[in-house]
């Protein structure tokens, strides 16, 4: 169908070929979609791009109940279903050519269990790792792609403004959550691109809290994480607030971490490794007295997954490329008093420099 | 804290130490939080229980943005928060005692890099899987657990009766699934136990096809197939409606899709395979001359996880005992037409019978 897919698979295929490996599976859910456009979450079930180097042959392996659909988008055009009665790998056997002796697996997404599996029906093999390639080339993103995560911005972005003119000081984090997340399916996404945080008071400080049914209050911090995941891409955006006027430790904590993120997009441009971009946005907390309240990355890929590589943490020496899309969101979280994070989206355009994605305002901003 | 976490480490601990294994690693989030009541998805980052028998002494490792909340909900006291900078191998290495040789994994949940990263720290060891036990012991659910699951299915079947009131005609999937969305919160769900499914017309024979911008009208099947994720336990639940008056053929495909589940019910009792309820059900689709529109299993275990054990296909001859939890959800789904699915979910109690948890009316249903 699309020749995007076509040229993909045809740099893996020579990958493949230059290492002398006869059989490549595939079974990262994401990876699929990335060479075949069939986006599509298995769960427990077996689903696996496989092409066997041999005869260069490409079979698409899907749950039989998605077989219609893979059919719809795959493609690859050879599609096994797989009934939840038959053992994948007895199929996958029988399938590809007799006597693979070597295979490349994504040995972060084939689990000991799959790998014996194989070793049960395929005898001895040696394996090499090509989900570091994957990885690789999944990080350098076309402007398409860049134009979906966009999209998938401007959408949460629409979904906070929106949102944040129905929040009442009193509502529960529920509440609110509730509001917003209805928004992100009205304006058209796919749904969340991962649980949506809200937290207030005290426990903004938990990075991964949950929201629950505790009423936002005035006086506390209220902090918003959310993304959207529309047309398979994702956005990560948070905006941190103040219900009603902000105290001057609220306001200095908020505008270090604001300062923070300033100083990580600035950092951003192809050629640098990403720990200097975590170290710009880190340094500000420092250097303000709340090293000690920040202790995570600075940020992360974005793109068809939430979480992806290229993870910018103070110790990655990977030096950042045209195509890298990532967050930057310092934060700073101190236990019992509450915590403040503002999360932007950057993507690195062909010509290397950073452009932002995310647009709603930084300001610290009081509601009620 | 709760004694039972405690009683589930014991049997763990027993389990290990009959098998000579030295340490253990959980990494499973919701193994995790079966056997220490710390509920958390760590996405990418490494978060396991170390079990290191040799002293029976216990570690949760954490990324360290989840002490606060860790150190909250944990009843393992012990817990080394891993910073994004650290080999979190590395860490588990320093922390336990010298000269491990045989370590208890889930090989369904440790990948191969995973393994690779513990023999470059530990040397070569042997390892024994123990996911099965695991999850041998959380098919066994208590009464306790059994509640959460029916307070997680009354709240979605209130979302049902109340968001199907919301439905007009010519609504879009994406709208209808906005308003279930919000109710879900609105009741005081965490959020859905797993992407919202909601489809009409032919889209209806897609059994994981995903609601877009189709307008549902008249004279279509529509199939809600959802559920809410409360208080950490999962319900899973499918309706199928017609809007408008239903044609003959749709009356009839429903019927014996309702036949269908009613037999599968009746065939649940304690000592018998799990093949039999599969069978039960999809015999009757057979009879009626609807086999081939029925390709994959009839239900699954339903729990912490909304896919879990048991698995509820037409081979699988483990034998179903009390505790078990799970759903019945035949269909037949005929592409180009559309599908019926409609989902119960099933507990087998301590006298090994069957109780259903679901009460919403299973009668062809007529809306618009």
């Amino acid at each position: 169908m699309s020749s995007q897919y076509e040229t993909r698979l045809d740099k893996l295929v020579q990958y493949l070929e230059a290492r002398q490996i006869e059989l490549a599976i595939i079974n990262s859910p994401k990876n699929v979609y990335y060479y075949t456009g069939f986006n599509s979450e298995p769960h427990e079930r077996f689903m696996a791009l496989i092409i066997d180097l041999r005869k260069v042959k490409k079979f698409l392996f899907v749950p039989a109940l998605d077989l219609e659909e893979a059919e719809k988008s795959s493609s690859v055009e050879t599609i096994i279903p797989i009934s939840d009665d038959l053992n994948p790998y007895q199929v996958l056997k029988n399938t590809v050519e007799e006597g693979v002796k070597s295979i490349g697996l994504e040995t972060k997404n084939i689990s000991l269990f799959q790998q014996e599996q194989i070793k049960h029906f395929f005898g001895d093999f040696h394996y090499q790792n090509i989900g570091e390639f994957i990885s690789s080339e999944r990080m350098k993103k076309s402007r398409d792609e860049c134009a979906k995560v966009q999209t998938a911005v401007y959408a949460i972005e629409k979904v906070l403004s929106e949102g944040i003119k129905r929040f009442q000081t009193g509502m529960s984090e529920l509440e609110l959550t509730a509001e917003l997340e209805f928004l992100m399916r009205k304006f058209g996404a796919e749904g969340p691109s991962f649980s949506t945080i809200v937290l207030s008071g005290s426990k903004s400080s938990l990075p991964h809290g949950r929201p629950d049914q505790k009423k936002i209050q005035h006086g506390e911090f209220l902090l918003i994480d959310m993304g959207v995941l529309l047309d398979g891409y994702c956005s990560d955006i948070t905006r941190t607030f103040v219900v009603g006027e902000e105290t001057d430790e609220q306001r200095r904590i908020y505008n270090i971490v604001r300062e923070s993120v300033q100083a990580g997009i600035h950092a951003v441009r192809a050629g640098v490794p990403a720990a200097t971009v975590d170290l710009a946005s880190r340094n500000v907390i420092k250097e303000n007295g709340y090293g000690q309240y920040f202790n995570n990355r600075v940020g992360h890929g974005l793109g068809m997954e939430v979480h992806e590589e290229p993870s910018i943490h103070e110790k990655n020496e990977m030096l950042l490329e045209p195509g890298y899309l990532f967050t930057i969101e310092p934060g700073i979280y101190i236990p019992g008093f509450g915590g403040v994070r503002i999360e932007e989206n950057v993507y690195i355009n062909q010509q290397g420099e950073a452009e932002v994605l995310t647009s709603y305002p930084t300001e610290l901003t009081s509601i009620d």
